[in-house]
């Protein structure tokens, strides 16, 4: 087609007449002047600077796009509710919003698992691929709205390491009995081939290693464990955290309140959660090479899992997820979608993905 | 901390209380009335849905931010501006905004390609850990302002393939003296080790193949490239495309009609562009799995690349590189911020993330 050329002092003179004339040539929208100001519960200590980070820069994106009428106050784990309360207190209305990982409160529900990040499960990209083209709309139906809640991903850890040990681990056998700090799904099957396994909060891990109380501990990547110095006592650091490949860390929203919301605020709300997604990825993508580094300079040995401990932990974990389905249709409903993409998305990258991985990664 | 418990009625009351007050209790921010329209010109064909789609949410996301005072008319390639002009045409204010991919634009300033994708760089993973930490501030204060534009990262077509050949390519050197499409520096480096190059556009492509005129060419990848037949003349299809990792799209703004903006529209920009950014590499990750099952069923036969052949253009693309920063002083300042990134990148990718893909990616 023909191009339709315009000089830029009649672009600029249109744009400054459209600009006036605004209420002349067409209607304005029906605009807020409410002001609403919303406080936030997160599960994330100051210190998680990147997850914690993402909150922050959730609650600056709303206002700067709501011109400071619609503000967000974020507050850190356990100033407004607990840690791990985030979920019922954002359904009962404590609080009108909350930034927390779904997988947290899988005794509410196993399939809120799924939101988050099952073991040998997506990476992030391919989480954003399901969740972005339909993985969001389907968990909102099928799980959220039960609870009341709107839920829209809002932050992601990267695949996780598989963390720390004070000795090494050559083979499957080698982690029958090991007494090792993991939560949730993973520990769940480190439980079943064998692996003593604990709950610990955050601060608590590097006493109980340094007492001999523990033989591993896992946690994030590089640039989160290094601040808590495990390092010092378990040098071995093992990859991957096969059991959170890609983690989505969630925005839940009250739907009564969320509906409450002028439009425009809404919207603001849905851009600033994605903002938070795609920019606490990249904070990881970008600040666990220097931190990987800094470990390896001080001494850390990196080392891959061994291959029969993948395979027996991969064989445990479908086990698990034919238990679940078989007792619940909802999760049964959410799994069957989910690892539908799964099958697709690996087979996918098996290929071109892979093999530029393969070729280029090791180039430096 | 203690937990500080409001119960879920007393919220909701606060929360009307305080929309209902909001004047009374504190300042509302200066708030526009204005009502501005844009025309975005883009380099896209409509039958591009993903890269077009983008374009398309984009605009919508503007709309909804805005409450539908800010509006962005989308415009497919030609319409307004001519697709390899829309750089220029924003610069000149011939319209306000475009989207475009800036290694069209080469012959303006070499680093310009450095923005979109260099061979052998990075995934679309790594290319948006460097653009937001870092990369699109140093993009624009050293390249896009002295064009007058800003420019925000607004799509990713992810890793593309390497592209469909009439015949098998076993070594580097059956490259040679092969006619084959492909644009840019990936071009460029394929000339270097005997390729004979052609440039043409996207419709001109199914026929010389047919007609013998060529032995290969490469487009984008399963979901696009299906749709131009080209799996029924060539059918080798080969991988990775090396030369275009993770291809970042970029919204270009002219800068003085940004600059007019009222603020909440400028974030508002800001915002929609990201949505774009992570909406469109989804929509391929999700695409192109089923795409090229379908090219499968057809009797395509997919290949990786042979390494030797890798290895050849890897060093040509380093030598290319290597000559553009010793001839200008702000392709060297971009090349080796992005450089140095890509080598902290590459090497932590390479244990992690790419050990989880070697395992997991070929479970099904």
């Amino acid at each position: 087609m023909a191009e339709k050329k315009i000089g830029r002092r009649t672009f600029l003179r249109r744009a400054a007449v459209g600009a006036a004339a605004s209420s002349v040539f067409g209607p304005v929208y029906a605009q807020t002047t409410r002001r609403v100001r919303w406080q936030m519960a997160t599960s994330w200590p100051k210190s998680l600077d990147t997850i914690y980070g993402a909150t922050l820069l959730l609650g600056r994106r709303v206002a700067e796009l709501t011109g400071g009428r619609f503000t967000i106050e974020v507050h850190p784990a356990g100033e407004l509710v607990r840690p791990l309360e985030i979920l019922p207190a954002v359904q009962k209305g404590t609080v009108p919003i909350g930034h927390t990982a779904a997988y947290y409160y899988t005794k509410l529900h196993p399939a809120l698992a799924i939101a988050t990040a099952l073991p040998f499960g997506l990476t992030a990209r391919q989480q954003n691929a399901w969740l972005e083209h339909g993985g969001t709309e389907l968990l909102n139906k099928e799980l959220f709205e039960a609870f009341g809640l709107l839920a829209l991903p809002a932050g992601n850890t990267a695949l996780q390491m598989g963390g720390w040990f004070r000795f090494p681990v050559d083979r499957a056998a080698d982690f029958r009995g090991l007494r090792m700090r993991i939560p949730g799904l993973g520990g769940e099957v480190l439980r079943r081939i064998g692996v003593k396994t604990v709950t610990l909060p955050g601060n608590e891990i590097l006493p109980a290693l340094e007492a001999g109380d523990l033989d591993a501990t896992e946690w994030v990547g590089p640039y989160d464990d290094e601040k808590l110095g495990f390092y010092k006592v378990a040098t071995y650091y093992y990859y991957p955290g096969w059991w959170e490949p890609g983690p989505t860390l969630h925005l839940v929203i009250n739907r009564r309140a969320y509906e409450r919301l002028p439009r425009e605020y809404r919207e603001a709300l849905v851009s600033a959660a994605r903002d938070a997604n795609a920019w606490s990825l990249a904070a990881y993508d970008r600040k666990n090479p220097e931190a990987l580094t800094r470990l390896l300079a001080n001494g850390v040995q990196l080392r891959p899992f061994p291959q029969d401990f993948l395979k027996l932990a991969f064989r445990e974990a479908e086990n698990l997820y034919a238990e679940l389905a078989s007792e619940d249709a909802t999760y049964r409903k959410i799994f069957n979608d989910w690892n539908k993409n799964r099958t697709l998305l690996f087979r996918w990258f098996s290929t071109n993905e892979a093999s530029y991985a393969d070729f280029a990664f090791r180039l430096f």
